[in-house]
């Protein structure tokens, strides 16, 4: 009966600062993201990786149904972690800001321009009354004048800058593993080795590659590329981090 | 009086984050589907298969009322489960966008296009206030070019891709027998067979024709089929799933 | 003061899920029908009956203030039960489709549509805030393509088909009575016998023709009629059904 | 400090179902009506009669101050009971719609559907949010192609047609002596009787002029008339009804 | 802490039926009426007496800063009692309810028509939500084809007409012992004297000039006129009202 | 946690009237009035005085950052006490005003005119939801036709006239002091003679010329005029009110 | 549960008065200031420094993902403490202005001018409902008409002008070091030891380049001037603040 009240507290109410300058509602969407599989985003020296977690958890639902990497334009990529529905009506924002900085200026919009422009998104959700916050975080990844840059956005609508991060389910254990393993010389290779090697940390240190989403935004060709099982399976065995086949492979296309 | 109470705090309030980032209206709207009949929709080689139980509570209540196998476009079906008047506002909605599809590119939409702005749609209903979510799952299946595919939409706004999936009463059991049960290489005739199955393991072991709605979208004609009594009870009767009459079968038209 | 706690709950709140996926205000709403009286509708092979308990709570109050039969179209008799307010707010919304459907089309309006666009708006009731869903059933009958149709239409905005029904006070009952009683075959003469069979039996057995109203529409002429007293009152003699005037009869007009 | 209470909770919300399907804010608007004084109509075959009970708390108050019988149109007498201020908008919308009526179909409007424009206004109310019912019943008399008609609007929205009637306080005792004396075949005069002996019947059996309202619309010539003091004395002390001046006669013109 | 709490209570809300049929809300606006100092009409056979208790809190308070005595037209004056900001309002739509008037019929408006233009504003304050109700009644006095009328809006909506009323403070009182000595025969000198003399009776008998506020339409001139302090000193005087000085008289202009 | 319970309770709510006709909100916005440090009005035979308490509470805070004297018009100024940004707020109103009058008009607003205008619009925010009351009194001072005029605007939106008032913190010993030593007769400097010596009776009887802001509004100029430190410092040492430097004076240019 | 019981209380409610006076919303805004790192302005003869701690969290995340110090214009400088993604939309609109104002009047914007237009939209999000207050204190520092202005924006909407200030974490600690080493006639050299010097205090007295921001805006040029971390290096280091190195210093670009 007490779990019951609580949860009927949380069917009212809009997002207000408590006593101590704090927005719950903001603070309840980060536990949203929480609750979502992790993903992780790697900058290199020579452009930046987009790894996630897409285990599922029925073997008749398609691995290509989770989908965790959007393309947001030819040279960014972002990743999702948390509530499904609510990151694909920010990958949808994002994605029409791109068309209407092509349209307006003539060129690419920049990976900060855009990532600015979604957390200025998210912002309004948590102080105009009448709807509740995005229960999502994106890594926003790309290339800016050559740059490899990688950003984050969270439900209370900050764009932060990393070398490398996770969001997710696991952030504080994958977060510290990234910390000790990132080595900011590393080229595409590295940064691919690193993130294949923090989200098997969290799986008892092997993955299969359907388990796995991947992607890069490569400096040279200033492409998005969404890697194959395949490829990744190759990767993963590269690290001697793919799973033995204990677990039964779907082996689906 | 306790039972009361609890009611009453449910007559009030919108869709907010709890503490642990959970949307309970979305959860509860998860229940109202699990009031509804079972759905099931698989994918065979050669087309998907939509079946649905149409058991109605009353002799006099037509068969043809309960509406849970819906055609969307002439190579899209959708079965759903949960809040039919719900149902009826989601499918309208999917019929107006394969139209609107038609008028502006001249050709027919995609099933996983058609999906994705049906979820997109149901997502609104869970962030802007001033209204509850939908109380109701699709399974939408037809024929992406060529390809047979099967997607459900949930309460929350979230797509899924299947092999084979059911919504409503009793879908963990029911989830349960098609993982068991799922051959990756059957055809449409084999998918038919899965889905009866399926429906009568939690019906007893048999089922009457007028209990049943089943419809297919093959990829040949890439056209929605669904099917008449006759033809169900002739499936039935193939698989050994035919109830023998000793509930009266109504006979109607 | 508890009745008065309980009462004091319900002045406040809009339409949501409760935890077990229901939406009590629907189900209140269902409650306001149950305490109209009882209104029947039953197919028969060459026509439709609407026929209604219009029994007054005061002998100066004029039978024909119970407003429980209109007139939808020349082919659609529609039968009400529940919040009388609310019955003519539906019955307006029907007949301005009817219209809308003759000046569209150039065609009278079928009365599966004619159905479904009501209970479509009834279903916004449920779903958008600002508003309390309608306390009312109707019953839709009518002539579609030579074939006779009959629909409920019930708060949740459901739309049912039906070959003979109640709806409004003693329901249960009644539509037990129905079941027992009902024969495919009948003609409209027998669908009459049957409506007044079932309205007497929860009413001591026999009516008198100022506590009945009746209305048809048959195959031939495809047109609503709404009957006499008089008419009444030999159908009633007919089927032995006739009060013999232990009570009053006002013998108004 | 629970009366205090129970105000406090009663001055939120909308108007929504309780669980047995009742509106209380509706049924509270019947309490307003009842905290008026009475007022009564009565039909009789030449001819509408209305009567109101405008006895006025302190003699300073000007009797005409208290409006409770309204012209609507040549044709029809309004008469209300309950909220004052309340009554007042109804009437104005009513006299509108006389007039649009006019200028519409060049003719003037009939009672019954006066009535119901002004019972579907009344029904709005108490189905969308953001403002409380009426608190206000009207009786609606007139003569509709040379019958006269004498209707009710109660809060709810709901409208009657009546032999006779009375709304506001001791409506039910009224309403008992009407059901007793009525007579079909009264003329004008014999309503005025009998209209003027209920209200005498709930004040010590006798009444002032100054405070008693009567109106009547007769067949002949379809209008509206209302009467001044000395004839409604004439007619009290034609029916005995006089009251002999214990209580001091204002003698106000 | 119980004070608190029902002060708190108050903070919210909208104005809806108890269930005994009364609008609380405006209850409480009847008390912020009476909060006010008292202000008086009387009506004479040539024409109407507006006086009212201007005492102020301050001595360096301006007299003339308390505008409890308004000229609504050329014949028509207004006294109010209650909340001073709310009373402005309500002045300021009835000045442009008597210009609109003036533009439209090219007359000026009627006593009776201008009151119940108010008294119509002042209900939808109670009736649709959003809004509290006016805490302010009216005293309109003015000349209507000849004959001096007086009415009451009050914070329900209704309109009253008086022969003498007193609204605000000690109502009670002033009310009683105008119903004693009201004299239906009496001039403006004799309604003068009433209106002062009712006044001095609830504060010690006797009256400063800057205390009171004075103004008459009569009926020969059909203009409204308000009283310096010399002549409402000599009325006083006159009428053995004049305080004799042991509270020190401002002298102010 | 009972100061929490308080301070939770006044996070919601809209302005309504309490059992006893007070609006509460319009009661706190006062207290917020009375936080604000102490400004002082006074009018004059040849003039109108302003001035105000304008110590800041840390001594890198700019005097010249604490706005409490503005000018509206040439001839009208302003001061304020309360909430800083609803006075910016109400200020800047008053000027829109004044420039309004000028163009339609061709003539300067007049004193009481804006003291009205901007009350009117206080009101506004007292009586209709989806805003708080605001939470400044103003003192309006100018000239009007030749004759020096004082005013307050209070959170209910009434307008008082006065010889000399005082709002903000202390204002009960203000006041009080203003009225023990108030000098109808005085001339402008002996109203700032008043002020200051009212200013500094609350403040250990002496001043520092940057805690003081002063200005004036002269019968024969009409031009308001606020005074620089120095001046300040004159009239201070004249009075006897200057401060003999045991604070440090900050020396600010 | 009592910590939960409070948090729930803050999930709902608009800004209103508390019983004191006070707006607990804007309040608790006050309270996310706090929970930023400090930002620092000083005044000096030549210009304005704004100084702030950008220590990371982390360090994979980029310093410059800190931002505090924005160019608003060429001559104006903003530095900001609180809730980030509030700070952004103040910043956009604060850009918004400068831009309108150099359309609309072909100059640049004032500091004070700015800081107003800033504030009084802080302002509307205290008063008006349907969203709440920004989370954020802005200090806007640059040059008006040759002479350096450094002003500060709260959450109440209020604005301040200062010599020197701090705003967000250690507030109180710092504004004392302020006001005890604040120099009037300090340059911006000066000015720079004392911010930085400021920023040590509250950091073990010494600072790596990288956590900290650094900007001015002089007399001279009258532009905005961002500091590199070596040239943030090298004024530690003349100011004995530098950190030697026992954190790991990234050295990022």
């Amino acid at each position: 009966m007490q779990g019951q009240a609580q949860q009927q507290a949380y069917d009212r109410g809009i997002t207000i600062f408590s006593p101590d300058g704090r927005l719950y509602q903001v603070e309840y969407a980060r536990e949203a993201v929480k609750r979502g599989t992790a993903s992780i985003g790697v900058r290199t020296s020579d452009g930046v990786v987009l790894a996630v977690d897409k285990r599922v958890p029925s073997p008749l639902l398609e691995d290509s149904s989770v989908e965790k990497i959007h393309k947001a334009d030819d040279h960014i990529g972002i990743a999702s972690a948390g509530h499904v529905a609510d990151a694909r009506q920010l990958i949808d924002f994002a994605r029409r800001q791109t068309q209407v900085n092509q349209l307006r200026y003539g060129e690419p919009i920049g990976v900060e321009t855009l990532t600015k422009e979604v957390t200025d998104h998210i912002q309004q959700y948590t102080q105009v009354g009448g709807a509740r916050p995005f229960g999502v975080a994106l890594i926003v990844g790309g290339i800016d004048n050559g740059e490899p840059r990688l950003f984050e956005t969270d439900p209370s609508g900050t764009p932060y800058e990393w070398k490398a991060l996770a969001v997710g389910a696991d952030r504080g254990e994958l977060q510290e593993f990234l910390e000790e393993n990132y080595d900011g010389d590393a080229d595409l290779e590295g940064g691919i080795a690193l993130a294949l090697d923090a989200l098997a940390s969290v799986n008892d240190g092997s993955l299969l590659p359907s388990e796995v989403g991947l992607a890069t935004v490569d400096v040279e060709s200033e492409s998005f590329e969404q890697f194959e099982q395949d490829r990744i399976g190759d990767h993963l065995e590269e690290n001697g981090l793919l799973d033995d086949g204990e677990e039964e492979d779907e082996g689906d296309e």
